[in-house]
């Protein structure tokens, strides 16, 4: 294997290689094969069982996240003082944390998306179908529902109380300013998406799949870090849908459009800069002049 | 190897597979050999040493992880306040950090489980014989039990103030919500494992068993986060039992049974989810029409 | 490959290899091939796409490291007590975190500096041309700049009043003990960036390239944890020089030249003990005797 | 390699591995070759210069492990209150963390034992010679006492009142309960140490050694969450040695031993059972039968 990692770099096109030298970085478009866009719509897929499959991984995974995750809010907030709870570090693990886990379980099943604008980013770059991207988005808000729901079950006072988890502009924040932190912060997480899981990477490392995982949980984490105490972090749109549904109060919905709008945004802007500066399509025209 | 993984694909009955673009997904049956299901008493077994071996190595196992986590939740209680030790947070490090490390370093002698509940979850899988199940269950306890009375023997006034890391049902939740979150975090557990250590992924990936005690541990350690507030966490058996008996007053035993019956439920909805979802059998019949 | 590894042991020129039990160490200089130094001036490479890319890439990932690093910072400032916030603690992931998820993702396309003192020190080992250096440095501090000034948009007021995420040397250490703290931290972190990208360790073990992102974060996240308290931790003259543009006190520039000055240093010695004791660049030539 | 992989298996002569689920349990003797004893005394090798840089890499990495770590505890114990610190677990993760970090950098250079405990037991088992064990040690005090010392530098008055970070047996604890803490938490990290580096699992599996320092280093976290309530945690002799030398009050010395007979006999306890259930030399000479 050493050997033909060695062989990949020398046959490369790039001959300027040797000037990177942290990286894996052989820029040669010939070591691997890309997979044809996904089409629009693929009727024969309906008729997979796979498809259906790959639908309840999204499902179970969603409601798991929404559980363990809402779980872990409320117990901070029930505390007496937040120092006899995880803390709101231990609320960004968890949130990191569940991404980290459910990827590693449900990649080779899903794709491991569990976030309808990492579904959306994908079906941008056509890794999906239309079809795949909207039943993915629907079982994703089915799943988060039920597992913020099941957390209501537990405590329905308490719940009401501390509001359920659900994604809010907190004070001292303008709208613009919370709109910025979801489009940033998506932008996070789908650059890291795309950057784990590069066709030419795959094909260059046959492991990268499993170690993806981690970064990914790792960019949801950081981003709860910074922006907990903006938004409460959303960065996933059947997050915040379930959390705000079973949450069900008035100004509960009265930022939610912040919550799709941002993540979706952040989401297209990642997949342009993926077409453009990892994948360099524009780059790879002019550089075979 | 990248060649090898290729052709994976390419065999593949399968062909949505470039619509799934973060998985390792390649839905063949036939790049991997299923170990057959393991006999329900195998005699032959009890006169191999690598069988008592195996047995040793869970004690042992256990005994270590009473040992270091019930003297973290000790040091977290005897602390002035919670901001003078390692905190709640630091409590499920411990949890999820021994079971990463211990299931590293046993994964290769006994399988690592550590956990009655995993356990009972491979045996329904028939991954285990009965007699080897068994055997596993009692040692672990034993080693429970071992690591919570050295942890006693450091400090025996406080550890009966602080009730030993006992497990129970805590004020303001009812018995059901209890169970409930032992089964769901139970089930987030030996999910977590199933999927780490599913045979075709281990086909496919050689070096998946070594990066599998990662999310297993982080699986713990999420589940913690989420529901010591409710229980303290149990989702072990093996835990709740050593963590009782050295303890041993009477109010100890009351909640019991819900750390034996939630994780046992928990196991075995995970084995059936997998069965059905991840290595999905009534889909593969169907599949082949 | 076992057995390759076998036979490198083998072949090795040291004798004394099985005294080493924990390493991988195999001190044979047959087995890697070492990349030529890079010159001094490349003039082809800038009319390379791949190297103007690159620029980008290290822009776009300094950006976002100071954006979700410093909305931390102000996170965890603006909180109405540190227990209601991330903590110090969180401030140090956030800042490690980001590395780690940032180099993983960049490392392909750039080397993944992030940072001009880690540029500096692979320049000094030749490891890439002044041009492509000079370069990354501009746009690294350009990124840094942009990253703290986004911050600064949502929050002007609170901004200015928690002194923008800038490094200081704090009150009750001398300026001495604050260069010293710069030199040894960047020291830390660039003697880990050469320990995991060696070139001999690479021809070894073919994905070293993909698990060097974890130890290089976990470096940036242990000289956090240490340094915090002295300096704020710098050891990243862009990221210092970024947040001190934004919030351009005047007290912000007494101190600035330590955060220049110290990661310089420190990268330097990284480098020379590199050649020294890991490169063993005079040993080599005494055993060759 | 997955071919390789299923031979092994398949040569097996324990016909009883499809009972062990998670493991990469293949009981064979076959498929490595064991590394012969080291001789005692080896005086070929103290004309290597490979012996010597080993010498100065295990000096480099103690002397940046009591940096980091007595400065954490240090801006710990200076911080108004604990929350405006990184907290006990921060002290955990400086010590966890130095060592997964140092171990990956220096495991192909010196093996990275960073622990006189460590080289001690890998003594014992035969892995390293008398002679380079004796420097080792000696090098790894030097180190740790140059570390301390250069924190001592940047704030004299602080680090005598706050006790520099030496270790003692801490009030509410007897003297007896502090040594078992040593004894059991060194067993932990040095079965860490022999589980992550077995020949055995080498050969089955050539990235182990890159893998290992991540368990190793956890286990180190793991032991202080534990054990910092009751000594500070010690498990190293050198950092006890060195911590002590620069404060050096009286009461430094007190509980000294303690922090060398524990560690010694962890390491030698771990060792044992390493070479008994790991190994299984007893065993193996029985199933010959």
């Amino acid at each position: 294997m050493a050997e033909n990692k060695e062989e990949d770099v020398k046959l490369g096109a790039n001959k300027f290689r040797e000037r990177q030298p942290l990286g894996t970085a052989a820029q040669t478009d010939k070591d691997y094969k890309e997979a044809p866009p996904a089409p629009l719509f693929e009727p024969g897929e309906l008729k997979s069982w796979s498809f259906y499959r790959a639908g309840i991984a999204e499902f179970m995974a969603t409601f798991l996240f929404l559980y363990i995750t809402v779980l872990t809010v409320m117990g901070v907030g029930r505390a007496p003082n937040k120092c006899a709870s995880v803390g709101i570090q231990g609320i960004a693990w968890a949130f990191g944390g569940m991404i980290f886990a459910l990827v590693y379980c449900t990649a080779g099943i899903s794709g491991g998306h569990i976030n309808p604008a990492v579904t959306f980013g994908l079906f941008l770059a056509r890794k999906l179908s239309l079809t795949r991207a909207l039943f993915y988005i629907v079982m994703q808000c089915l799943g988060a529902i039920c597992g913020a729901g099941v957390v209501k079950g537990y405590m329905s006072g308490p719940y009401q109380r501390l509001k359920g988890g659900a994604n809010f502009v907190n004070h001292g924040y303008t709208k613009g300013s919370g709109l910025g932190a979801e489009i940033i912060g998506t932008f996070v997480l789908v650059y890291t998406v795309f950057s784990a899981t590069d066709a030419k990477r795959n094909a260059r490392d046959s492991h990268v799949p499993l170690l993806a995982p981690l970064p990914i949980g790792f960019a949801v984490f950081l981003v709860h870090l910074a922006t907990i105490p903006i938004t409460g972090t959303g960065i996933n749109p059947a997050r915040s849908l379930g959390a705000a549904i079973i949450y069900n109060k008035g100004h509960a919905w009265d930022d939610h459009w912040i919550f799709w709008v941002g993540p979706f945004i952040g989401a297209a802007l990642a997949a342009i800069y993926h077409q453009i500066v990892i994948r360099a399509i524009p780059f790879r025209s002019r550089a075979a002049c």
